[in-house]
């Protein structure tokens, strides 16, 4: 629970334990520092964890007018700078894959490890056309039009099935919550922030070890997208979540830390038997 | 050009050639016998080709309040009574897959072979919400949302992208037509119809060779789906199409047409090598 | 059952109906024209069938030394002239698929239509390995050896486990044949003439439609070998068949008569629905 | 380096570091705990590492006569007694999978988590007459046809190929040594005793979460074993490895120590988010 500014503008962050390997988790559209409550114990035991919110999530300032992502990459920036860190491991999902990505593209000195969680190398014509749908759905009085046109795409199948219990009390809470003026507004900039992203050919500046992990079952970044990330990036570690949605560390929680935390916390190169 | 009459609805279809193995080809739930134009020189050279709408489609009846899948296999049993056809093959996609599929769990002695394009056995949770989202933006103001809600997701992220330009061309003549409150209507109500679908119990009546073609990327019907559907029936013969989305007929029409016309006029059985 | 001369070599060919498209289906390596008898009637019912056997296989000629494909496109050339046939559409499988691709590429006016099931652009280095075991395989005393090393890998895992009777018989029927000398000898030829196939940069000369058929679990022929000969070609039409192996037209013929049937039969290109 | 001694038969084992949750590794059919050496210091900074070769593996006791995996079972539960563990983590690679997976089917209540790569819930019919295939082989002269009968199999596609250096190299260090009549009898008896392999109805008595590793391109464990195993067990986490082959701690080391370590170390259950 702290903050600091930048630009006259407040960015929240949360730090926990001291040793090891810094891992930053950066959230997706709809989080905030706040939603990785559950993970903090499993990933401050070897680690320091460092939680932020971007621009327009959470505890860090409300934006007006349109911005991309390089107001967050900033954010990022001015976060290493406050904590006197030079270099951090990233973890994102979806959007905070994308914004990290973004910033190690920018900063690759400045990033030992990078674990992507369904987040692509830009936002493809189908994606852009999908965050536009959920924009206009957001313009629908109330939030049922919203909920129903972001929320059940990010699960897979099989989960939305199995857990049917959970997703009828997820719409029971996130209905009046997207109906509030103030949250559709963000969710709207934040959408729009994406819509250009593109590091397709910025990828060869990455030089340190990449884990991109897809879901079979992640509508909103296909597998062709993860195709396209991982022939650009020297060092990229591949893995496929089966029966799993957009949603990996709901869906998956455990294999979302293992691979996070193992990537982060192995060692590299040196495992070729001979 | 011909129509019949059922309890004083009217029924639209349209038939092409004379010999052959007769094919009833079932639309998707936006299309009408309209759609199928460019399929007909192709369809009906070997075969007697069969279009129909389904009531809310094209020439046939408007209907008022809900209902569900029973009225369309009803025009389908009307039909083919009226052209006094004891047995046909059924070609369906989607809708029409789904369709096509209830009426041969009915009557599988009416059916000698069954294609099923992008289409389930039932409508999983997930899908439900889909096109309860869908029907929710349809109630926005203008076309746009619905648009947006209902068109980008049937198609794959390879397509949408590489036919921009057929994609903008869409959108410029679908946002009016949506717009159209008779015609949100019709595609609320049939989206509505197939809210409880479910005839996996059913699958064991079905005794005919069943071609089941999924798309590898259809947001719709995923790979679960048709597993689930192929595990019911005795004699299903599955194909993948890679990088194509829901709207198979559209993505690869030359693949539609080669599976549709092979499957039907094959024989099976015999093929086995010793 | 008729035959022709070339260079003094005899080609051992068969015919079958008269009119529509003329199909050449050309062996894989453990085949011949014979191979092909159950599915005679169904090819040719709406098509000119043509069987033919490469050197080595078959009715035609013996062969000593080492050769490669170039002999077996030079039969396919002698072939069409001796039964004036300027244009024909191929259907290969295995070694046939890659032979009848070579010829593609060098006669690419003369080919209507390709379809290649199980089957790449190059002999991989992999494939080279698994074909030198083989040979080695049988070198050995007897033909179990061979067997063993040829044979349960070209088929599915659960095809395998499903036709366990069937697959007892073919051990029974094929040991003793493998164990004759002059059948090993013919099978390492023709083994060996595929080892430095490679027509990966010449694909470019290919205007015609292509269907690539890939069995998903087609141990010799990987996914990826699909994907590179695939991205060479103008118009590729791919299908992936679930739950088969490297035996397609074996384990799914009726699959396999539907899509080669429907592919050279159906018309191209006008099938896009505005 | 350390010994016991089981009914008189020795069974080497290694182990290092003195903390945290202790794992033991088990060997694939044709590696000893030798083969782990670039791995130890990784998987002993957070963890106990223990390593042992079944018999007939290195520096452990050689069999004369058949067996099956009880023996190897046998080995693990006497380990365990001489090093005073009840409990332990288990990690196994192919063999050491299978005979991990028999055993923690055998005393659930002494494994805590359990990683298996590349292995399956039995023997399917397929990988057993591959097995017979490497058998026959083994029994012609020299090492050439046992390597080319069991080595190239065990790569993906694309590593074979990307590292052709390696894999001559590996070829001209393993002919030899698959030409000693000591080795070949020793990889025929091991290769035997897995040939009735079978818990596939045992699987319920597994509680612990259990992490399923399958290579997209593993020609040996197909994707179908692999769920088959996933549908008996209760806590499954299944990862899929792209471009990866049978030998999935060669081609993607630093996957196989992040999975690995990652699962072993990570908390469990906790992770839901709200």
């Amino acid at each position: 629970m702290a903050e600091f500014y930048l630009g006259g503008k407040k960015v929240y962050y949360e730090t926990y334990g001291t040793g090891g390997e810094p891992i930053l988790l950066l959230n997706g559209i709809m989080m905030s520092a706040k939603s990785w409550t559950p993970f903090i114990e499993n990933f401050s035991r070897f680690n320091r964890l460092i939680l932020m919110d971007f621009f327009d999530q959470g505890g860090s300032a409300r934006m007006t007018g349109a911005y991309d992502h390089a107001i967050q990459i900033a954010a990022i920036e001015g976060l290493l700078a406050h904590l006197k860190l030079s270099v951090v491991n990233i973890c994102g999902v979806s959007y905070g894959a994308e914004v990290g990505l973004g910033f190690a593209v920018k900063h690759p000195d400045k990033v030992r490890r990078l674990a992507l969680f369904n987040g692509g190398a830009r936002t493809a014509p189908l994606l852009r056309d999908i965050g536009r749908a959920w924009n206009e759905a957001a313009r629908a009085e109330g939030g049922l039009a919203y909920y129903l046109a972001a929320i059940p795409v990010i699960y897979s199948d099989s989960y939305y099935e199995n857990h049917a219990d959970r997703m009828a009390n997820r719409q029971k809470n996130l209905v009046p919550y997207f109906g509030t003026q103030e949250v559709k507004e963000r969710l709207i900039r934040l959408t729009d922030s994406s819509e250009n992203f593109n590091v397709v050919d910025k990828l060869g500046a990455l030089g340190m070890p990449v884990l991109i992990v897809t879901a079979a079952d992640d509508y909103l970044i296909p597998l062709r997208e993860q195709e396209i990330m991982a022939e650009g990036i020297k060092h990229a570690h591949r893995v496929i979540l089966p029966a799993c949605g957009h949603a990996s560390m709901y869906e998956q929680p455990l294999l979302f830390s293992a691979l996070t935390l193992g990537f982060i916390n192995s060692q590299n190169g040196e495992f070729v038997i001979q």
